[in-house]
């Protein structure tokens, strides 16, 4: 392991958390609320963030596992470092909770552990949204856009902090292709922004959701979520920006570049919009005579839908009572998520598309044992070692669901709430069923499995790997 | 495919199959009670399957696709007759709830759908524990042994029946392996009956209770299964043996052989035990305070794991009424499962073993990208097919619980219900939680939830790929 120049990135990574934290201290300001759970933590975050940062190291070699190491380190730091202000405001005064909902927002996952979300101040929920913001395209992709660093590592961190089975690049330099990324995500931000004013939203609650939305997170300022805001219009803007930032962000490229055809034939993204429209159907028909009509149904349904299989985890309703038909399809989408490169978490839907060809050719193997065929995605040959890499980690994440589950049982809860809750935390989709239903919280648990959980979500959000490797001794040997 | 050959080997297990039937027959003649459930069967049965045995094929080859489908449809046609008994004496008037209970016996699942399990006659009963004693070692393993057959072909079939990532034959022949197999299975049943009977067991009960626990199936003829005995000598007898048949019958054959060296060296032996051990002490810990004592809780935690881990089902206690953790711990156990090559179900413990010696090497390359590791079991590297092998049947696995779950959640059961009854089939253990929990039964689902579950119990025993196969077109087209 290259410790100095782990230090030294993780020194560029607090400095810009501090400058980060200088939005909601200017939230505090507008507001008239006093920005002191903050400025102290600015402050000592520029100093140590500096400090590191000066770190000039002899060997600038980065490898693959120096690149897991960072991602991994510097999300788990940021979060520690994100909490304080909750704690210093008063609004989470335990740390554990504190960094549960920290580490919530920057994953995208969106469970809360408050019992009450409107009591937190103007600045501090700005932060928590925010947060949302910054984990949904990656913090490191996002450093990589505004800061100027080598690019011959830079493919290792960025490999290990985007989702999906498979990134590739869209230009050949790793840092000019965050910065494209980020520049789409800007403008879809702002977009959303604008069309939630329209509704009638605030500008405050318009950028928050959009945070939200755009990270598919699902934190929301208002205890009912958007519910809260009883309008078709705003359910629609939203349910379909969910939908949107859960495609991968590479279309958008092709579609600016001015090659729309891309979208038609990406079989993810046929596969996502069929599951959304399958998943939508059925669940409204399911729900039709508990929610009143068909058409209100449908209306609950999609955006139901849509914040699940984005894992985003708004909500309008509280589906946890709906019939069970619904209740196992929420529990599926949950596992399905988002497409590859996109904000959204979960499994992704090309790694099922994988998983599903894989077995269709293992099939085709036993009634023809001499035929060898390759998994393709997307027309092009997937590579046998990342067709194993995808089933080793479908096998991971069932096992942390399972074992976290077995954990947080201690706790007394019953079993929807257990497994839904180790489930909906490493999917980072937000809220579960039972207890953890869309009108529960996480506050009941213990500290023990909210630390847990937490994990948990950064599993989900890293996709295990970079997790994992933490804690492999043979890490960090020096090289 | 060759379809004369596969009416032959048919016709074969139809008479086999009718031979069978004379048991429980004789069982009715014994206690007075009328053999006319079983006589018509057994003439129509013998007639039918005569006629298709006297097929004389001229192309005798046979291929793993023949294999495959000779043991799914061996299976189904077994089970749509051996229903017909269940019906004929009025026990179970649904020929659909027949035909769930005769694939829940032959699979050795022993889900139930009888709301009233001491109703039956001495001769339908006998009749549907014995179905696990022949489910248990295989159908067609036991024809083999029985019946004078080419030996070129035989592998084929034996692979595709018996459960594991990995068949090894014992001796070059597949049939005298499976003669050896078999007398291995009958002198460990007997002696179970013998031990049962020292304990105060009638006979027929000893005779029930050890078919139930050498196929490790679970069928009892008590309402409270095992508990309706209490006796500690009784339930440790059967805790030792549901564990025994739990174990790869191999090893046995090597202690035979005068080659004890074996079973220390077997690391999924140890692994097996080793999780026999760690879930029945913390099991006990967790359940001392519900259940009165630790003594009585370790007696109950026990019996518990070894009729979860090794599929069979049978019950003293209702854990359903236990903490979550222990709930869990269920619901973990059912998808461990036991040794490959025993009568158990479940994933099996060396498929684990795979897959998580394949995520540590996974692991290890993305630590060292150019390293290449292979997975080793038992000493021996495993083939890159049948790592991927293990991969594909995992995901199949978790596939068919959530879509199953899924269908059967129309019924309107709670998700609890749903997703164990779902599992408990497929991992052929038999009861799971909640509404189908040990003091439950399976009777209110719907006749289109039972066929699924039936369908799951399928796919269980015969480890998924046998019965899929049977939906794929190619597989029909003639040679």
């Amino acid at each position: 392991m290259n410790y100095p120049m782990i230090a030294q990135i993780l020194g560029r990574m607090i400095s810009v958390e501090a400058g980060l934290m200088l939005l909601p201290t200017a939230v505090c300001l507008i507001y008239g609320e006093s920005p002191m759970p903050f400025l102290p933590v600015i402050a000592l975050a520029a100093v140590a963030g500096g400090l590191l940062w000066r770190i000039k190291p002899k060997n600038k070699e980065l490898y693959a596992r120096e690149g897991f190491a960072i991602v991994a380190l510097s999300w788990i730091v940021l979060s520690l470092i994100g909490a304080v202000p909750f704690v210093l405001s008063g609004d989470i005064p335990s740390y554990v909770d504190a960094v549960f909902e920290t580490v919530s927002g920057f994953t995208t996952t969106g469970s809360t552990i408050l019992r009450d979300v409107e009591a937190l101040g103007r600045g501090t929920q700005f932060w928590r949204c925010f947060t949302h913001w910054v984990g949904g395209m990656g913090v490191l992709v996002f450093m990589m856009a505004v800061l100027p660093m080598s690019g011959e590592y830079s493919m290792h961190i960025m490999r290990a902090e985007m989702p999906g089975p498979v990134v590739g690049k869209l230009v050949p330099r790793a840092r000019k292709t965050a910065a494209i990324l980020y520049r789409i995500y800007v403008a879809m931000t702002l977009l959303e922004t604008v069309l939630l004013l329209f509704g009638g939203m605030s500008l405050y609650d318009a950028l928050l959701h959009s945070f939200g939305t755009a990270g598919t997170g699902g934190f929301s300022n208002q205890a009912a979520s958007i519910g809260a805001y009883n309008s078709v219009y705003i359910e629609m803007v939203i349910a379909v920006f969910m939908a949107l930032f859960g495609v991968n962000f590479n279309l958008y490229y092709f579609l600016l570049i001015g090659r729309p055809g891309e979208l038609f034939k990406n079989k993810e993204l046929l596969l996502y919009v069929g599951i959304i429209a399958f998943a939508t159907l059925t669940m409204a028909a399911n729900a039709a005579a508990t929610v009143g009509s068909f058409t209100q149904s449908l209306r609950y349904s999609f955006f139901t839908v849509s914040s699940l299989i984005t894992t985003t985890g708004f909500g309008t309703v509280d589906y946890n009572l709906w019939p069970e038909y619904s209740r196992l399809l929420v529990v599926i989408i949950t596992f399905i998520g988002a497409c590859a490169g996109s904000t959204g978490g979960g499994l992704k839907v090309s790694r099922i598309m994988i998983l599903v060809k894989s077995a269709n050719n293992e099939i085709s193997r036993l009634l023809r044992p001499r035929s060898v065929r390759k998994v393709r995605l997307e027309g092009a040959p997937v590579e046998d070692s990342t067709v194993l890499c995808t089933q080793v980690f479908f096998f991971l994440y069932l096992t942390i669901v399972l074992l976290s589950a077995l954990i947080i049982s201690f706790d007394g809860f019953d079993f929807t709430t257990n497994f839904t809750a180790a489930l909906t935390c490493v999917s980072n989709v937000g809220p579960g069923l039972s207890a953890v239903g869309p009108s529960g919280n996480f506050a009941a648990f213990s500290d023990l499995s909210k630390v847990v959980l937490t994990m948990n979500m950064l599993f989900g959000r890293l996709e295990i790997f970079p997790v994992l490797i933490l804690f492999v001794p043979k890490l960090w040997k020096r090289a």
